[in-house]
């Protein structure tokens, strides 16, 4: 067999739906976000982000960095080891009590990403528990859907943020069955929140567990920055809350906080815990010192969801498609891969605006979008110079006409 | 049902076994290694790490730290997004190209760790590749073996080094189906080689794909330090090779090696690869520096190979039970989790030596042991130091006779 062959095939069938992905070869300047240099084309030019995921731009603050130049130059790059064989460093459990206190749990784990968390952790539980029958919001991660179909436990999709469906599907389910319902707290791409409080109501009456996906949460919303459990006080409600180090916190990482049981259940049992490189002290140093600076400061807090606000304001009534929600997620729907492709392209090209297209299989079919991502640091003059610019583009592009 | 009831129940299950795992509570000291500080019952003291995988210490390499200094400062402490969406930075493509070098391969890819790019990649090519059937060998690591089995795509288990047993088991494969071979070249806990040459004999008469997990030689093998395929000039008879940056490489992450096809593939198809937050440039930044050094540099490599030679000739001199191999890895054979597990307890309490107990499911049970990781910086004197303490320990615990 020419395998080549074979993987030039399906990398064409990309091609030919428009849904090819080419990254855009960034650097990031620190203490100037959200500027960054682009390599593309053969030169180098200053562009502004407008879709990083460093919702807070944690990851130039000045406490951060100090923490990780500090851990670097007494501790060294790499942890050297599993967690279990001599990759343990006194900033993982320190970062863990940290989280556990954030989340108001008794424990927390450290894992090597949010993506790693929520696979090891679901399908630890889900394939160790007796009888498990997952019940999993329809709009669920990746990571998520990939950890249930791993344990190899049954499943079922309940319609999403709807209360009333889960309902339907648990009083469907044995009564000896172990049930575990799974769904985020802000989905990443509409951004809209789920009904925590319906959904833990429904799975409290069935005896469920309740796992929490808050990523493009934490350190954003609530109190101490623990999400929108700690936001609406439902910390307690949730079985697992589950995180990421990447996002608000502005570093790398993922992580779960729970009972103590729970969490040295996982430690103990989990393949994708046990068997994999420890974090680096110096990102475990990063997340410590942005999680307690954003457990204390509501500054950052403020500030981005103002900016979402006043971008959201703007586009509004400038007519552009903006997908109604209550957080600081700001989509454009685009509806088509080839237009989603080339408005970006026109964006960067002609006005240094990054903005990534969002294809299948990350939004579904049809429904291609701009994602924006405004940050304290995105001024009003760079949200007028977008704007100007998504005129143009929606224009040029010729994406349906401004309403 | 009592959640928590149940997993203390399944963890008193690991305890009754002695298999319970506690975490050394680290702190590595950069320029100071092998020295460590260790939290312990409330206390903190140096001891001496005779078990880290950072082989070569390049984890307190100045050139390394001051790329990720140098990294930090200019652009800040996490990547911001995945590879896709704003995620990407230069020192991800410049790390990319250096490993393809590394290796002799058009393109590679990078991961969050070695486990990932195991468990990503092989689930990736055994679910889409045409009635695919994965041969493995017995002794493949964890990250494999569930990468196999999250595929859904048959699988053959060879037996561990045995090109005869590959080749009856391929002849039995239907003609039209995807043949993929997946082996480690040097195998972590016992420390032997593979047959490369004639496994990939065995391969290419049945028309297989070759994919071989170097982690525990890259850095290590070879004029290039490309591992044991450099070492043996075999790169090209390998369709992929896969490899970490946190072990010889001293920081955090992984990645493969292959055609640029294959790598396009993985790259678009994998969710494990697509839907997580990239490598922080801190990170890329200072493993492209160790890369870089290592494929230059003699030096380390030859002083490693002279350490781990010179504490097994002294291990054997003095009667201890020193499994063979031709690599750099120490086994000290124990047998017994609790004697293996006070051993360890021993050398940490009285001695300040810290070696981790390997237990079942790391090791078959029956098998359990420490395993030595001699560095260049472990001094004739930090030898003497443990052998003693070996005798000691060895006739305190009651663990068998000295030869």
């Amino acid at each position: 067999m020419n395998f080549d062959l074979f993987f030039e095939n399906k990398l064409d069938q990309l091609k030919n739906e428009g849904r090819y992905r080419v990254f855009a070869d960034l650097e990031r300047q620190a203490g100037n976000f959200p500027k960054a240099y682009v390599h593309r084309n053969g030169e180098v030019k200053e562009i502004t982000v407008w879709c990083s995921n460093d919702y807070l731009g944690m990851g130039q603050n000045p406490k951060v960095l100090e923490a990780m130049r500090s851990a670097l130059d007494e501790h060294g790059a790499g942890a050297g080891g599993t967690r279990n064989i001599s990759g343990t460093n006194h900033y993982h459990v320190l970062l863990e009590q940290e989280l556990a206190a954030l989340h108001g749990k008794e424990a927390a784990l450290l894992f090597t990403s949010g993506y790693v968390s929520n696979m090891a952790t679901l399908s630890t539980l889900a394939a160790n528990m007796p009888n498990a029958i997952v019940f999993s919001d329809s709009d669920n991660h990746a990571s998520m859907i990939e950890g249930i179909r791993h344990s190899r436990a049954e499943k079922r999709i309940f319609k999403h943020n709807d209360p009333e469906d889960l309902a339907r599907l648990l009083a469907q389910a044995p009564a000896n069955s172990t049930k575990i319902v799974a769904f985020e707290s802000v989905y990443s791409m509409d951004g809209d929140v789920a009904p925590i409080a319906e959904l833990c109501d429904v799975a409290d009456k069935f005896g469920a567990m309740t796992y929490i996906d808050e990523v493009h949460a934490v350190g954003l919303y609530g109190p101490n920055g623990g999400g929108i459990t700690d936001r609406e006080g439902l910390s307690d409600r949730l079985t697992l809350i589950e995180g990421t180090l990447a996002k608000a916190f502005g570093v790398m990482g993922g992580y779960i906080a729970g009972s103590r049981a729970l969490i040295d259940f996982v430690r103990s049992y989990s393949s994708g815990f046990i068997f994999t490189t420890a974090l680096s002290p110096v990102l475990a140093a990063g997340a410590l010192a942005s999680v307690r600076h954003l457990r204390n400061s509501q500054e950052e807090r403020v500030a981005h969801q103002a900016a979402a606000r006043k971008l959201k304001t703007k586009l509004k009534a400038a007519g552009f498609p903006v997908m109604e929600n209550d957080t600081h997620i700001v989509p454009l729907m685009v509806g088509n891969p080839t237009c989603c492709f080339y408005a970006s392209e026109h964006l960067m090209d002609k006005y240094g605006i990054y903005v990534q297209p969002i294809n299948y299989p990350t939004v579904p079919r049809g429904t291609e979008r701009l994602r924006l991502t405004p940050t304290p640091y995105h001024t009003e003059a760079d949200m007028d110079f977008l704007l100007d610019a998504l005129d143009d583009t929606w224009n040029q592009c010729g994406i349906r006409a401004i309403a």
